[in-house]
């Protein structure tokens, strides 16, 4: 059976995800939204339940996921955390392994420099996988993936 | 049937928790180890099922959490949300209400200063409940619970 890799970018808002093979090609993408209204903790059951979900219907052997180490502020990092929480807890309560990589690694392995724009990303992920990706966010959990495919 | 409030400290490396009636009589109080050497999922894992237990065990009908504001820096704080989130995604999975707390309003609430210092914090637990907390997390979830109890 196809081994294959989940790639993550957790946020509380928009959580992209994309499941690709072995070979680095993309099976599926997209991202899981949630209300802004919606309170933090059912918030986070919502992602937890899509995550279990995912990893029920796809299978994956491993995890990657897109780490944050800037941001605007402690408040803020505070809900990244919670959200990236969730994640790393459904990996665990199926086993999973989980590894992080930097925005800036992302870019790399997508691009060749760490320094890419939104733009130049959007135009590395097209080419690629040979479409616009969902979502911002399912594009950078795609980076993520490849990172971790591209270790092993 | 007594209904009970649930307070929580919540940190990745010693959650505090404590049981108090609606009259803030404790019915018990402890703190939920984890080793530093683990790694995060797991030990998010851990902390969920400690989490999932005390609920089964007390059956409490609402939770209140020591919130923090100001961390060291923004990978201390994503890690304090990691914990935090496992709090608020057990509190959204068990319908429990959740409010947070931050450490001053704890504190006015203890001693009635904004500014006590850990010793006045303990010896005004102490005196609160006729006992020493078994961690100082243990003493700030009862205070936790205490604020949420004044204000209903």
């Amino acid at each position: 059976m196809e081994e294959l890799t989940l790639g993550i970018d957790p946020g509380s808002r928009n959580m992209g995800w994309a499941v690709l093979t072995s070979n680095g090609a993309l099976i599926d993408w997209g991202t899981i939204r949630t209300r802004p209204k919606t309170p933090q903790p059912e918030t986070l059951h919502i992602l937890h339940d899509a995550l279990g979900d995912l990893v029920a219907r796809f299978n994956p052997c491993q995890v990657a996921l897109e780490d944050l180490f800037f941001s605007r502020n402690v408040q803020s990092a505070m809900r990244v955390g919670e959200a990236r929480g969730t994640v790393l807890l459904t990996c665990a309560q199926h086993g999973l392994p989980c590894v992080s990589y930097r925005p800036q690694t992302i870019k790399i392995a997508l691009t060749g420099s760490g320094k890419a724009d939104k733009q130049q990303m959007a135009d590395a992920i097209q080419k690629r996988f040979g479409m616009h990706p969902p979502s911002q966010h399912a594009g950078d959990a795609a980076g993520a993936a490849l990172c971790l495919l591209e270790e092993r």
